[in-house]
């Protein structure tokens, strides 16, 4: 827990930006973050520029810098925000805490010459590799998959969404729920076990589609009808 | 096209619960609708139960009862609603027009003692199974998947979601998302290929769950940012 009562959380490569637009929501959203790196000045170089950003938007924010490794043992939360290739090393050289959760945010798409293309994971999802990748006493979630980087680092913009979480462990699962819940605008969904890490990520894709045929920029989802 | 100018619509297997919703809606919004049916006396039958309930509500609709190889050879649209392992079997033995569209609303979703199963198609997807396995003439797109026929079938409920449609004829895509823009609260979004049922197929199996977690009816999805 950090000392405001929040479980600690962290961005194993905090300094992409995925890793940015969850540091920053979760600092705004009162939390103490940790932004992690390979390389422990670049992780201070970040903190300290959202920190700044968000200290210009009248908040007081609690971001420190770190290495992904230093950071995984001290956090409750590391929220996973790496390019998906990347996503089992970055996690197998890391010791985190028993009992901690990961939050996988991955989605397995590329961009070859221009064009988005889904990868088909053999173990069916990300998020799934992950898990069976870890020890298993932490406990991998997925979420914020379906939330474009984009509109989740601006924060002048409502999210107005729902952040659909899955997860075969049902305490690591709500303590994202009530995590994503103190982001404003955003609304958690249980989406049930981690094997719905296949919908998400393909939800995540369909949604990359509709951006390039409307011409937008955001496209996310939300439930109707809960 | 029928005497309205709009396309003629059957329904392959239109006495079911998800055949008797689109047929009601369908109509409701003016279209001239066939019900298919093995039976050619259930299907009249079904026809005149659907009518009645919608001049009840003030409304001529235009609703007729065949078999679905006569139904067949009549409509530019036909929409498939029997249940998944019947898709493959129900619509090879049709011979459909030139040029015609199979809608195809199919979910590959079993109850197991109660509990719904996920059933994983080799080809990726019903509606890739069904493209596999009629002829190249027929352009088979993928919707209403993700739209519960407990709340389609229920004239009263207004829809308020998205219709997530896909398929890989550019035309047969915009035909079925020119029918579904004139049922009252549904949004077309153009989803993309054929290949895109695979993740309205997963969403539709998220739904179910969420409906089973959260005590509530009819989950369904809209789109956010577009």
């Amino acid at each position: 827990m950090g000392e405001n009562g929040l479980p600690a959380v962290g961005i194993v490569g905090g300094t992409g930006r995925e890793g940015a637009a969850l540091a920053l929501r979760l600092a705004q959203a009162g939390f103490e973050v940790i932004v992690g790196s390979r390389s422990e000045e670049r992780a201070i170089a970040k903190a300290r520029e959202y920190s700044s950003a968000l200290r210009d938007a009248g908040l007081a924010p609690t971001l420190r810098g770190m290495t992904n490794e230093e950071m995984a043992g001290r956090v409750d939360m590391a929220f996973l925000t790496v390019p998906f290739q990347q996503a089992v090393a970055s996690v197998r050289c890391l010791r985190f805490r028993s009992g901690a959760t990961v939050v996988d945010a991955s989605v397995p798409v590329l961009f070859q010459a221009g064009k988005p293309v889904f990868v088909e994971i053999e173990e069916g999802s990300v998020s799934e590799l992950l898990q069976g990748a870890i020890s298993s006493e932490v406990a991998v979630v997925g979420a914020f998959k379906t939330i474009p980087s984009k509109i989740l680092g601006d924060l002048d913009v409502r999210l107005d969404c729902d952040v659909l979480v899955c997860g075969d462990s049902d305490q690591a699962r709500a303590l994202v729920m009530q995590t994503a819940a103190r982001l404003p605008g955003l609304r958690p969904v249980d989406a049930g076990p981690l094997w719905q890490a296949r919908t998400l990520e393909k939800m995540a894709f369909l949604a990359i589609g509709v951006n390039i045929r409307y011409q937008i920029k955001a496209a996310r989802f939300c439930v109707v009808g809960l």
